[in-house]
């Protein structure tokens, strides 16, 4: 938990931003129940309620009110009962006070503090719910079904998190830093112990236990895969062989929730064959290239187009494209390789804010997002500031489905080459992903270096 | 995944236990928002639906018909675009043949399959909704509040499961075995790995690792604590120290989703203290005399009772208690050292069928659960059969709170040596758990054999 300053001023800040007379509700997390109701997955607070109240357990609630300037921390202490099966907990009272909060009242108590505020007219700023029982509550709270209240969040209440949230302060940069250097002590882990034979649930386990040992959790599901064409893949039942590759995109939560997101591949035996040098050499020049132009004021959509032009030249270089590649990129043809977006904000969550809607987080009134297929999934378009955290995260991918339904559509037949294509048909895919500080003259990737040249990966491949 | 006809029995088996006209709907789970809607935690299947259709993918449904006798599989097959994120998967055809059902059809079609049925009078058996997404989908459907949902499920349904579920298969069994084993393994991991000045979260993360690597998860949430004295501590924070002991209950689950769950409590040193030694010993002897009285036909009820009354004349022994031991545990006097039950069933779920109902799997008409403090946590009382698989866990703690709550009320003073017990407030827990499967003519402890006595433990510790 940060200072108490940190959270009060964020308030205060919420509060000038979202002033219009009304309320705003502040849902933390509930426990998530997996197989039955008592069984729960690890706790994850709302990042939104880490943000403003820093409390880290389920069941407290935080109603902040810009006409009085007070926030009230709503919850139960424990009775001894919980306390037998779940430990001591500090009371509200001090929870309040640790963050600056003026009140506490019981959880029970936030349905009439609504209702009364509805009655009179009072707004309810909520957030849109991404959990269906915190959707249930505010259902049941403000009388409205569950579609009205789906529809009913509030857009100003979004922008003015977004407002601040997009800039990280030093603090949570540091944070960042940790997450992204437990993140890289994961991958090297994956590369020294994979071999032939090996099971990719062996290795998931690996590098799971190392996120959740630094006492934090991963911070995404693991993609630990031969099949790295599937890009977000979480089968991990396959045996790892010579001649293939491993795709590792995995990273860590810290225990304050910032996440690191780093991406990975290697080749199963400790050499890339040439073929896979190849590909893997011009991502890794597509991510470089990326890296080197982040800075104040540059659309990351024009990053993003910059990467895909570098890699359809390399493409058309190993004969797998062919034709006009400036052409090939503006209609899109690259993307049956690139299908998605060279990267996103990063914070508390690892695509940073994507429960407050993507489009306010990575685009502007005057950058809006493409339809174009590829494009179309680039999660940051807008134009770069100090103080953003975000991925670069340049792939190319061989998938069969894709390649066999715009093969029979005729798709891009000028642009892409596939006779070419089918010799590669069975590669899988290439991603290498960094994590990046927009500073104020530039950029800095976060974090301990992680090996990521072939040189550097072979090393590692050979017991470095 | 079974043979296809361990799901075509349970199925016809379910049926002719809920032959009243209606029809009979069993949801399978979604993915699981963590702090946003598409970051997921680890898919869990809903167990009922992993016991009568085996699949274990998200957003699917089926509806069985008793007067047909037929099974639909709802859901979708995937288009190339999830198949570019989430990869290949079984067609629905592929599934429902898989598992013998004869018909399939898209998830959004069950809304009118069910509004149909229900317009022509036809009942709509479902279980109790842990998950709020199920319950909204279902008050969606049958166009219900959502109280009035959580209050209609099937009881005929709820019984009829329990009435097979509770008698474990030769392939149900063996595996429950491997959980057991790879759960064995995390153990002796944590005891191998334990020392002075490591945190807790290490060992978490190294055990949590195990059960991953095998290609499942674990089981429940992991308590491994020098706090043992709190049942359920999921807090990892602290930094083992000398002359502390660790308390670990964790186990795996399988690939397939059986449960393993079990206990073990080890010294920080090399060695127990004369101390530690004198409650892990009669834990032990509880332990051990609880599970060579297993058989059919004797209330498990009596066997919880048995080790209460042995972990009782132990603390006697120690100066804890003192009076008639037989009258403190008839009025409850040791619940303040072991305020638990002594086990519970064990499947699918590691409690197992909790979702159906605690006191329908684990009470009958003439066995009920008992009010008093301590025998009200136990959560199977029944006369035991075979094939029922359980878990023996007794333990013993110094609980502060608890210990102050009823000194300060006087409670049992004459039969708690309060003054006695101050001296070992900072004790913290001993439990010692294991699975075992009730036999035709008594029982059999599940699973590879995992250190336990004083001797076996301390051998692990120094490295043995």
């Amino acid at each position: 938990m940060f200072p108490k300053d940190t959270y009060v001023n964020r308030r205060q800040q919420l509060m000038a931003d979202v002033n219009d007379g009304g309320l705003i509700l502040l849902l933390g997390n509930e426990e998530s129940s997996k197989n039955y109701k008592d069984n729960t997955y690890r706790f994850r607070q709302d990042s939104n309620f880490l943000y403003f109240l820093g409390w880290d357990q389920p069941h407290l609630a935080a109603v902040i009110d810009p006409e009085s300037g007070e926030t009230t921390l709503y919850g139960d202490d424990l009775s001894v009962d919980h306390i037998v099966w779940m430990g001591p907990q500090p009371g509200m009272r001090e929870m309040a006070d640790r963050v600056g909060a003026k009140q506490t009242a019981p959880y029970k108590s936030l349905a009439d503090t609504l209702a009364n505020a509805a009655a009179s007219g009072r707004k309810i700023h909520y957030l849109p719910p991404y959990r269906a029982e915190n959707l249930l509550k505010i259902s049941r709270w403000l009388g409205q079904t569950p579609d009205a209240v789906e529809n009913g969040h509030s857009v100003p209440l979004v922008k003015a998190i977004i407002k601040q949230a997009s800039y990280k302060s030093a603090e949570e940069i540091a944070e960042i830093e940790k997450a992204v250097t437990i993140s890289g002590q994961m991958h090297v882990a994956a590369m020294r112990s994979a071999r032939a034979g090996i099971r990719e649930a062996e290795l998931t386990g690996i590098v799971e236990g190392i996120a959740i040992g630094a006492g934090g959790d991963v911070a995404y599901p693991v993609i630990l895969t031969i099949n790295g064409q599937t890009l977000h893949n979480h089968y991990h039942g396959n045996v790892l062989q010579s001649g293939q590759m491993v795709l590792g995109d995995f990273g860590a939560e810290t225990a304050t929730h910032y996440a690191g997101d780093i991406t990975r591949t290697f080749p199963v035996d400790t050499k890339f064959t040439a073929r896979q040098k190849d590909i893997y050499e011009l991502v890794l020049q597509a991510e470089l290239e990326s890296i080197n132009a982040l800075k104040p004021g540059i659309p990351y959509r024009d990053i993003h187009l910059q990467a895909a032009r570098i890699m359809a030249d390399g493409l058309k270089d190993l004969g797998l494209m062919k034709g006009d590649m400036e052409a090939a990129v503006a209609e899109g043809a690259h993307a049956m390789f690139f299908p998605h977006g060279l990267g996103h904000m990063m914070g508390l969550d690892v695509h940073d804010m994507e429960d407050l809607g993507e489009d306010y987080v990575g685009y502007t009134d005057t950058i809006r997002r493409s339809p174009q297929f590829g494009l179309s999934a680039l999660r940051l378009g807008r134009e770069l500031e100090a103080g953003f955290v975000l991925t670069v995260e340049p792939g190319l991918y061989f998938i069969p489905e894709l390649i066999d339904q715009w093969q029979a559509a005729g798709k891009f037949k000028d642009f892409i080459n596939y006779d070419k294509v089918a010799e590669y048909r069975d590669f899988s895919g290439v991603r290498i992903e960094d994590n990046v500080l927009i500073t104020e003259d530039g950029h800095r990737v976060l974090g301990a270096p992680i090996p990521k040249t072939v040189d550097e990966v072979e090393a590692v491949r050979n017991g470095g």
